[in-house]
This record gives structure tokens, C-alpha cells and sequence, in this order.
């Protein structure tokens, strides 16, 4: 099958075989794909990871165990867990120690024809959610994961630091929960398009220093952090939700002087992400910038890397 | 009066006016007060204070509004709100934007013959609980915010990073919540005092990675941040008590991957810790390494500087 395999070697389309399912998975054909940020840093050294990258996808079932998900498309969690562990047992594989995670840790992932997941990480996708829509289930699950981890009250002051495609999304779905959540990005385009989806903007210098509730540091870059300091209020909390790649030097003092929360948040919940895509709650159709086919994932990767750019499809149907 | 005073001149023993109190403060005779490793700081340029440095006293109430407080034995909070904020009106002056502190902000400490303090900073001091000990209600105060903070449980597995003052209190009080806290340092003698007050002591190199449910970080060192997050559990919380004088570097990927809580804790409310102290439920009289008159105040902090140094205490009557 064609696939997209990270080594040394870079990035390259290449013909590998197809990937056989170990008990208790199923073969899933890959319909559609999307790039994330994590993909981008894979490329850049980040986890040292080797193999066919990947992990936000939805697929059509090919072989399985269970016969009725067979021909049924499905999405799928990309944390693998060992299942024996406590972390497993009481339902939270995300945190298993001895996790694999799909494109980015010990097991190939979706920008191939083929990949096999366990049944356990299967969701069913409802008829009325596209395919492209479909590929949005992992990274608005991300954004859920700050909903599970927070308690918001409709008049917090909130704000979403970085206009990326993590950054647009975690404020649509936080602003359900506090409409005046607002964006915080420098992106022309990527405000615009966030603005389109009804994303409420604010420029940084209008916006009042330690006044906010809770404010979420989407940047992915080290500015970040020092900028999130500045905007909450005392015993307020920092929602960390960027990769970082290398390490991170701040002032650390005003997090015990103003008794500041940091809390880094990951992967999330699939259910109420499938919910929100299926129900139109969330406005993701005006982020995608391009799809291209499979045979052209590596061009796919380059319009990704553009400072510009939001979220690129592979189709590899 | 005599009032051991800070500016780019250093630190010097200086005779000085006796303040005057403002509408609803009291004038306080300072009895003993106790050397913190924040005013260690201040000496070295930390928060630029200029004064009388020193937060941590027991004093006589000389004259006061409230007649009924003359002469009776008091130790005081050290946040002065400005009374008329929306912290201050929700009694959490301590985040009073505005806010004065005892010797570190704005405000003439303790290290004098002479305080004043508003009246609602005051708590009386039962006669059981002796001066030298009184001087601990502010640090053990600090403790009991993490309490504040955090729910505990039992069988909880907790380790505090630092045999220092600050961390020998905080393991006494978090084991009466958690007895199996463990207390981690390399400071052969301070760790001996530490048992000595029946606080249980580890290896850093005993110590299981990734366990830990709460890891209080109050080394004071920068490196202190990388082990605390080496050792505590996914999903876990840092508690920060130390007071960071400039940038801290590390890396802050496993924040987000093993989405751990952080979270700052300053001052703490006095209640409870003079019930402790009044009490005898924590150990305290061990660190007490010397006690030197206010005339000697400069030879107080060269003592206090020491690397094996706990408490060091100034009697200023």
C-alpha cells in the first residue's frame, strides 16, 4: 500500500505493506486525513518518532472481529494503552505508561491506505458528517479535554492565545460554555477565518492584564507562556495546550506570587466531539485550505508548513 | 528606635523614627521575629524593596483603636489590601492588586522595635504558645495554604522537594493529612532535624518516577522544577512554594503529554496555624538554630546565610 513514511531519510511516499491487525483490532481503510501541528514537529525531530505519520483520520472498517462495524465508517482515539495497567483498567489509556499513539509513538499511522486500531478506539460516525468535517473528531476531542478538566461559569473572562487551528477550535467550543470567550492571534488570514466562524477577536494590546479567568496557551510558541502570565488574574488558571518542542524559559515568579494554576491539557474526549461535528455546533468547514490526494502528501506538507496556513486534507481514498 | 534597614547601602542596623499608625492600624512592640529565606532574597535584589525588611514577628499591641488589644500578644497576616477592591471586599486582600507587604512591598517589617499593623491583620496569641514559636505562624500559615488548595487523601502518595525551612513545615503539615509524605534534600543536617521531628525521609534516588500524586517543590533552585515533574504522576500536581528569583528554564513538553497540574501557593491563613503551633501538633523548636539580639541583627543574617542554616531569629525587645 502507499504510504507516508518518516525516517532520516525525511518524509517520503512509499510502498509498504499493508499492516496486519493484532487481536482485538480492525483493519480500517483511511478515507480522509488531516495534518496537525504534533505532524509538523514529528518532521522536525520532535519525539524521535520513525514510521508512517498521522493520527487524525476517518476511515471505513475492512476486517474486523465484530462483523457489524465491517463497511461502517468509524474514527478512531489514537492512544493505544497495554490494557493490563492501572491507568487501562480504570479506563484512562491516554496516561498508560507503555502506551503507543497512533503516527506519533511506536505504532504507523493514518497517512496510508490502511491502519489497524483496536476496537476499543473505535466511534462510529454519523451518515450526516462528511468525511472532511470527520477528520475534525481528534483535535475538537482536544479541545473538549479543557471542558473536562475546568469548571467555567458563563461570565468568566476567557481567552484563547493563538490563532491556529487549535487555537480557533478550543475557543468555539469553550465559548458554549462562556460567550465571550475571545481569540488572541497576529495571523491576518487566520483571524479572518476564525472571525467567519464567529469567533470572537481581540487585539493583545486592548486586552487588560491579570484580569483573566482562565486564559489558554495555544501559541506553540515560547512567548506564550510569558504572554498567559501576563493576562491572568491571581489564583486564575493557564490552560497549556501547545507542544513543546525543547525547553521553555520564563519568569516563574509571579505563577507562586499571584498563586497562579497551570495545567497542561492533551487528547479528549471523542463522544461530545462527534456530537458537536454532527450536530453543526462548531464551524470548521472555512479551515480547511486544501485536500490532496494521497500520491501528493508530501506537497500536502509543504502548504501545511506555510505560516498562513490552517488545516490540510489528504484524501486517501 | 532601632530597625534593621535595607538599601543599594546593603543591609545596616539604623536608628529611625518610630512609625506612626494609620486610621485602623495598630502600633505593635515587635517581641521576636524570625529570618525567611525571602528576605535572604530581598537582600540580594529580589523585588527591589527599600526599608525595614522582615514579615515574621510576634509583638505586643503598644496602642491600638481597640483598647481591649493593648498590651496583649499578637502576631500579624502581612498583606495590607487596599480595603476597597474586588479582592479586598472578598476578603483575599493577600491578591489585592494594590496591595502592601510586611517588609517585602511597600510596608516597614519587622526586624525593628516598632510595626504597625491594621487591626483585621491581627491575631491574638494563646499564653501557651512561646515567642520563639509564635515567630512560625507566618511560614506554617504558607503551609496550610497548600491545604487551602488542594484535597488530599489519605493513601495519597506525596513527596516535598527541599530541606529547607519551609519544606521541613510543609511535610509536617501535609502528613497530618497524608502520613506517608516524604520529605527529599541533600542537606545531611537539616534532613536530621527534619527526623528528628519525626518527618520521614527519602533518597531522591529511592524515589519512583512518575508516582507521585502531589510533589511540593521548595528547593528554591531551579533545578528543582525538572525533578518535580521527573517524579510526579500523570494528571499530578506540582504545588510551587518556592519563591523563584529570575528565569526558569526546563522543559515543558511532559506538562502537557502527562497533562499535569501546577499551581503557585503564597500566604496562608493564620488560623490554623496557630492551633497547630498551639497545639504542639508540628515539631518546630529543632530549627531553631540561633537566636541573636536586634543589635546584632547584620551577624543574624550572615548566620542565616549559611547553606546548613534553618530558622535564625532576632529578639528585638
Amino acid at each position: 500500500m502507499r504510504a507516508l513514511h518518516f525516517s532520516e531519510n525525511g518524509l517520503r511516499l512509499s510502498q509498504i505493506e499493508v499492516p496486519n491487525a493484532e487481536k482485538g483490532e480492525a483493519l480500517i481503510r483511511v478515507r480522509m486525513a488531516g495534518i496537525c501541528s504534533t505532524d509538523l514537529e514529528i518532521v522536525r525531530g520532535y519525539l524521535n518518532f520513525r514510521g508512517v505519520i498521522g493520527h487524525e483520520f476517518v476511515g471505513t472498517v475492512e476486517d474486523s472481529s465484530n462483523r457489524d462495524l465491517v463497511g461502517k465508517r468509524v474514527v478512531g482515539e489514537i492512544n493505544l494503552g497495554c490494557g493490563v495497567c492501572a491507568w487501562c483498567t480504570r479506563k484512562n489509556e491516554r496516561h498508560c505508561q507503555q502506551r503507543r499513539v497512533l503516527g506519533i509513538l511506536g505504532k504507523d499511522g493514518c497517512f496510508a491506505e490502511f491502519i489497524t486500531l483496536p476496537l476499543r478506539n473505535l466511534y462510529r460516525v454519523p451518515d450526516r458528517l462528511e468525511d472532511r468535517i470527520a477528520c475534525f473528531v481528534e483535535p475538537v476531542a482536544a479541545c473538549y479535554q479543557i471542558i473536562e478538566q475546568l469548571t467555567f461559569m458563563p461570565h468568566d473572562r476567557v481567552a484563547v492565545l493563538g490563532d491556529g487551528k487549535l487555537g480557533i477550535l478550543a475557543a468555539q467550543v469553550i465559548a458554549h460554555w462562556v460567550p465571550g470567550t475571545v481569540l488572541v492571534g497576529h495571523h491576518e488570514r487566520k483571524l479572518k477565518v476564525a472571525q467567519a466562524c464567529g469567533v470572537k477577536i481581540a487585539r493583545e494590546d486592548e486586552l487588560e492584564l491579570k484580569s483573566y479567568d482562565t486564559v489558554v496557551e495555544a501559541t506553540g510558541s515560547p512567548g506564550g507562556m510569558e504572554k498567559a502570565i501576563g493576562l491572568v488574574r491571581p489564583q486564575g488558571t493557564i490552560v497549556l495546550k501547545s507542544t513543546y518542542h525543547g525547553d521553555l524559559l520564563f519568569d516563574a515568579a509571579p505563577l507562586v506570587i499571584n498563586e497562579i494554576h497551570l495545567i497542561g491539557s492533551r487528547c479528549g474526549p471523542f463522544g461530545p466531539a462527534i456530537a458537536a461535528l454532527a450536530g453543526k455546533d462548531l464551524c470548521v468547514e472555512p479551515l480547511i485550505d486544501a485536500t490532496y490526494p494521497l500520491d501528493q502528501a508530501e506537497d500536502a506538507f509543504i502548504k501545511a508548513k506555510e505560516p498562513e496556513a490552517l488545516k490540510v486534507l489528504i484524501d486517501c481514498k
